[in-house]
């Protein structure tokens, strides 16, 4: 097996810094709502997601009459049309648009990423489109998960190893603890996403603020055959790929 | 349940910044092996160890007599007496003595916890005596794996979880992600840790240089009832605990 095909695993935003990216692809992960979020626009027609990192960045963009969407602690920021609910996106109402995105986590993690050779957006929602996307063009993955206030936690994580199990049955390897630990925590979560998700701290921060519908559609698996790419134009859009992962 | 009784566990020194400290004992691990060679030294009869960052504060310490163990990279470093077996002090041969030790993720964790209200020492070795102290002296306790390089590694992480279960068990709490993944992972691997450490990539490097009895007895549970203080003159010694501790 040849150990150039490489998986790795960052729990945090905070630890970029100790890895260098350059040949990598960077997979960031935001389950509870960011990535699932575009994930589900893009797959439902929605044509780029601008994503910026303060609300001050987005109130420009909403100023010049673009469809923006801000989200701080789970809820959508005053002044706003939309925060970072994946449902919101998918009733076809947003097609061929843009819309412009600042979130807590998410999207400064997309940003913290962009030493990457390429960024890719993963969830749930599409980790077999993703897994697929990474075995045909890479051959070193690092999956980054947004955490909370660059913290590790338990949704991001299984994604990842979700993700890092994919590309080890496609014959990848791993050195990595992080990746490790991920795929095992993935093994004991993956027959009840939700029952195992349910003591985690996020969790229950987005039911106080019942968001349960959301987070039900945030665990699913596979909705969306597209693989998000951040762009070097600091745009998110759906990767042309001869057709095979169309939606 | 009281929620002042709170337990978090923290991946990795390089995490440290984005804790408060101030009111939290601190439990410091490094199984493979800085910790465990120091709850056995002291287990032992070691009086005191000193542990120090480089490896130049390291010869300054030799060159003025002191019993002095220094390792990097799974090695002992040429010129000291000692690296960071702990076998190497389970003889009786330091009873009474000073030793000073550096290695190269172990102490680097401890020195950088020194804003903690008390800086405990912990292992598997000593796991029980560890949380029987934390549950009668405080009242928050954050577990900091060393890691292996700054990076999150497994056998910190399920040490960290075996503890955090102990405490739970007495009627503590978490909030935390990193404490409940670290719970999961011990649970899976506590039934044969050796066979689940197997494929954790700093096993793997011990294991090149054949240090397999070091990994066994660093796996041991509880072979010592001491509890290991970092205390504020820099020096380790075992907590005055009315006789309860005394090994």
């Amino acid at each position: 097996m040849d150990k150039k095909y490489n998986v790795e695993v960052c729990f945090s935003p905070f630890h970029i810094p100790l890895y260098e990216l350059s040949r990598k692809a960077v997979v960031v992960i935001d389950v509870y709502r960011a990535t699932s979020a575009i994930v589900a626009a893009l797959g439902s027609g929605v044509e780029r997601i601008i994503p910026v990192s303060t609300l001050e960045e987005a109130r420009k963009y909403r100023d010049k009459g673009y469809i923006t969407a801000a989200e701080r602690q789970g809820a959508v920021v005053d002044g706003f049309d939309l925060g970072n609910s994946p449902l919101s996106f998918v009733n076809g109402q947003y097609k061929g648009k843009t819309v412009v995105l600042s979130t807590s986590n998410g999207t400064k993690a997309l940003l913290k990423a962009t030493a990457a050779k390429e960024i890719v957006v993963g969830a749930f929602l599409n980790q077999t489109a993703v897994a697929d996307y990474l075995a045909e063009s890479h051959e070193s993955v690092m999956f980054l998960c947004a955490g909370w206030r660059d913290r590790f936690n338990l949704e991001d994580t299984i994604a990842a190893g979700a993700m890092s199990q994919l590309l080890l049955e496609r014959g990848w390897n791993t050195e990595c603890d992080s990746c490790l630990a991920s795929m095992r925590l993935y093994d004991m979560a993956k027959v009840d996403i939700e029952g195992f998700m349910h003591q985690a701290s996020h969790t229950n921060r987005l039911k106080h603020l019942q968001l349960h519908e959301d987070i039900v559609y945030c665990n699913s698996i596979d909705l969306f055959d597209v693989v998000p790419i951040f762009n070097a134009k600091g745009e998110i859009c759906l990767k042309q790929t001869h057709g095979i992962h169309a939606s």
